[in-house]
């Protein structure tokens, strides 16, 4: 977690865009969360198999995030979060005449393990550690 | 968003079914949503990744449905919903031998963007402009 | 519901693997759930569409899973419930070298349907005669 499934047409993306976007999305959160945190997901989905309003569909991207309850907190940084995905993803998306759609669900903290571990609270030695080396590894959860 | 996930044994649906299904599901919200919120994914699995009970499976379909949180409120509107659901799906599956599953998941209304907007309130002007021109388009979000 | 949604690299998983992850999964409801409620999909990915951290992957594997909110109580049986997560999944994951992450997300038992039926509640008549039957059945909802 974070993750991001994103759902699109087929042939919508090279395998180069597809690791620009993912690596650009790994950015937003690399100031505060180890970059192995970060899933990105491409999903192609065939014409038929992709409706919008009840109609077989190409040129729509469907970005759905999965994050931890309550770690983007209030109005303002909300705006400034979606703010940066639109950024992010324009070029990608909005700039090759997609339409998108973007929404972020939330999940409980208490039932989430990277290798099993628990992870650690962010700016705890355990999270700084995990950060820094870029893996989990293991630590006094009690 | 609202957006259904429709998870399917291979060859259950023609693309005829797959169109009629999310015309189907999109008539359910359109006398309030615009047509083009709603979102209808077809996914199918082959029987050796598809397991109920622990069984590989060719005799389900399970569909799994996001909402913005709070659409739905009270019992009694519940039920309605999952009655209308059952109504449209039934031809196409119960009758069909397909034993099925659905479910909601609520997601937050603050963190949801089409084409990067905000979507307005219903029933506001530009709720009820983007109903009508069934497509996003920019308007005083402040 | 439960469902588990296993995102895996390409060939991770046998199709004998497969089905005993699911017989496992499945084992661990099967004391007060009825068998047929859990869902485990295998969702394989390519390198070029599965990012870690920005960067292709081929040894990770996401696991997903959605309960009904509040299945899990209290933070003693959350650690149990994860720690048979992982004691189940190891041998088919961490034991072959893949790393792995694993996160359950919670939806609202009211927006559940099987078969078009609410589900019971577990140790009514009704919960207890779809668990021995294997399958739903009508019953006084009201």
């Amino acid at each position: 977690m974070p993750m991001w499934q994103i759902y699109h047409p087929e042939n919508a993306f090279t395998d180069e865009d597809k690791k620009e976007i993912a690596q650009k999305i790994t950015g937003i959160y690399e100031s505060f969360l180890p970059r192995f945190y970060v899933n990105v997901f491409f999903q192609a989905l065939s014409k038929s198999n992709f409706y919008i309003g009840g109609e077989p569909t190409d040129d729509f991207v469907r970005i759905v995030i999965d994050h931890i309850a309550r770690a983007i907190k209030d109005p303002v940084e909300q705006k400034q979060f979606l703010r940066g995905c639109a950024h992010i993803l324009s070029p990608y998306v909005a700039e090759r005449g997609y339409r998108w759609e973007l929404n972020v669900d939330e999940t409980p903290f208490d039932l989430w393990t990277l290798n099993g571990f628990k992870p650690p609270l962010p700016n705890t030695p355990a999270g700084i550690k995990w950060r820094l080396e870029n893996k989990p590894s293991s630590y006094d959860e009690s």
